[in-house]
């Protein structure tokens, strides 16, 4: 196979995740030892810093500060959520990204991010193909909410779930400290699919979780809620936890955090913010007469890099580096994906590829078998899937009692 | 001095924080150990657990499993928000307290809590003292809101602040992620005393930290707040944090909060719930017409154990144990409290004595020449004085990748 010789550029997409800089620099560090590789950027906020040709000389920086990058959470170069429009409507973004590719003779490209990501990456992949530029195009997945089709899991969402069971065993130490009832509704991520939620469950195993859950796999009643909430009250002195997702839809599909905004206006008639939880815990407040307590994870649940999953960390990074190698050996058109070893007891992964065009836009969603729809509850193999991702201790860098995270200098390339 | 032979018992009070049961480690394996301690017994939900003569057996405890209390966030044995009548209206507690007390030859009382604990613990101590019941009492201090007085610090601030530090900078990264503006609005504990709020300056050291400052030592104008986030935003291309205390009050000393749950009503006509951080933010977007996120911290600020300083969880501990030292050695009445060296550059502490009069009841806020009004921040001193606080980084207990919280037998002493 011809060898190509020519320069990396590396960009992020879509939202952060605690370990989406692990892959830039299993990515970085690989490209910097790459004989094939001559210059090594990164793009500044993903596909817009190319279309701007904003991007960063990744050689002008210390290697040190890219090894802590694996510390470092939501994306150092910048994300951005911007959508490519079909190439046969409107090429003007592709042929602005083939001009800009061939300037700086770049013959590597990877793009980092979850479904909307793979669907760019896919259509850059095909217009340079067709265009017949030769550039190896590889995606690196990512999303805390581990619904891209294809691989075993996504890097990210192992480190959220490590957060969301976490925080959930310390949040149920809180609430159950005094002999008077409280029932608390935790919001947490994933507008189609529940795993992160899920994730929640994990902290059952230690006596201390959630004990009713609800994901958008399953519609959404308000009044069924009520009453679980009530017998759950009723069977454990009041004190009640829901994990729910933000994404929990009613029977005809609709979000219930819509129904929630447009129930509460202030008193000048404009519609509240935010609130899923802090609308269900209203309804239980009115409909029970208990005490509530929303609690919102919020951006928390996908910046906490300081109680990251190792694992986690580690195969974020083999992505990015697994990208370049397979790039380097004339891969294209791929994305990275992870693939568990079935036939064996202990947690055993592999990095495999698969086609760009077969991942993009596809969401998978928990199994509807894994659900225990009745018992408002997941099934143990659902435990048994999540809980691998959420293992390993960090030896966390800390300095003056705070996270060390890489200070980059960020040299910008002379246009 | 008359050596005091007899049981001891302790209790926990007031809100949980992510070290109050390093005390209680601190006080009962102490109390293991001291010739002086016949039984020693903690009481289920502090005082009520006595008045209800519910008292587990600490000796029926594995010492192993007191020392993992260390990393357990919030009261182990349960907590109480119960306020003690004054013994010359009504005095029924009180002599049943006695009754208990002297069943169970309780010779040494251990309360551990803040402000309102501090005011019980006197309480008792007084009546016990004017009875003739001789009792050792000590007050063990605790409080995420550092604002007890007399002591350099509590426990329970140093991680509390810790959390809301880090966070803060996870936060940042998260928020200035797009090339788009946002303002985030954060709100953290701290009803009357801005210390916690404060605290979030610290990530300011990393270059990740709030731009603007609301504490309750300073009246709140909410004109005044959007004209600031106004300036802040056209200086940072629109990305702005705000930290803001849940105590923030305006001039005429009402509750912001509390002028926010009136605002907003739903439809139903029904005051909706929480939200300081929502309606802040909501005002943003309305007058400033820009994206917003509110943010809570919550429970998560004062139960995050794992995320801790180790410094705090030793102090924690220390003052545990330096109580049953004190009282064995004959002092009763007082609290433990902490004085810092200030001839000493690096940091030191010492555990002394203060009458538990001169504490209870006393809220100790942060002096206003250590707020910057100006400029919405706090001065160097808050840093200097808090830093020192959240240092060492724990080697905490995880199991199956999740936190390994003491198991308590929990065994009631037969009544």
């Amino acid at each position: 196979m011809k060898q190509l010789k020519g320069a990396l550029l590396f960009g992020q997409s879509g939202g952060p995740t605690s370990v989406i800089n692990a892959s830039a620099a299993g990515v970085l560090l690989e490209a910097l030892d790459n004989e094939l590789i001559t210059e090594v950027y990164a793009a500044e906020h993903g596909i817009k810093g190319i279309l701007e040709e904003r991007l960063f000389d990744i050689r002008q920086e210390e290697r040190h500060e890219l090894e802590l990058l694996k510390h470092t959470p939501s994306s150092a170069f910048g994300s951005v959520r911007y959508k490519l429009k079909d190439p046969n409507v409107d090429d003007t973004d592709y042929r602005r990204i083939l001009e800009v590719f061939k300037k700086y003779n770049i013959r590597y490209f990877f793009y980092n991010g979850g479904n909307d990501s793979m669907d760019t990456c896919n259509k850059v992949s095909k217009f340079l193909q067709k265009a017949g530029y030769d550039c190896k195009i590889i995606g690196v997945p990512k999303t805390i909410d581990n619904d891209l089709y294809g691989t075993d899991h996504c890097p990210g969402f192992g480190s959220a779930a490590r957060y969301v069971a976490t925080t959930m065993m310390e949040l149920y130490q809180d609430t159950h400290v005094y002999n008077t009832g409280l029932v608390t509704v935790v919001e947490i991520m994933g507008r189609n699919a529940g795993w992160l939620t899920a994730a929640s469950a994990l902290a059952n195993l230690k006596g201390c979780g959630p004990d009713l859950i609800y994901l958008p796999e399953v519609p959404f009643d308000l009044d069924e809620f009520v009453e679980d909430v009530k017998r759950v009250a009723s069977q454990k002195q009041g004190k009640v936890i829901v994990a729910i997702s933000e994404g929990i839809k009613d029977k005809d599909g609709k979000y219930i955090s819509e129904y929630a905004t447009s129930l509460s206006r202030d008193s000048f008639g404009h519609a509240q913010l935010g609130g899923l939880a802090a609308f269900l815990a209203n309804v239980i407040n009115q409909k029970l007469n208990v005490k509530v307590r929303p609690i919102e994870f919020s951006l928390l649940q996908r910046c906490a890099a300081h109680i990251a999953s190792k694992r986690d960390v580690e195969e974020a990074f083999m992505a990015g580096k697994m990208a370049v190698k397979y790039a380097t050996s004339g891969y294209t058109d791929k994305m990275v994906c992870f693939v568990r070893d079935e036939s064996s007891s202990d947690y055993k992964i592999s990095y495999e590829l698969l086609d760009l065009e077969k991942v993009a836009n596809v969401e998978k969603k928990i199994p509807l078998e894994w659900i225990d729809i009745k018992n408002r509850n997941v099934t143990n193999e659902v435990i048994d899937y999540i809980l691998p991702l959420i293992q390993g201790e960090l030896d966390y860098p800390f300095e003056d009692g705070l996270p060390r995270f890489a200070r980059l200098r960020k040299v910008l390339v002379q246009k």
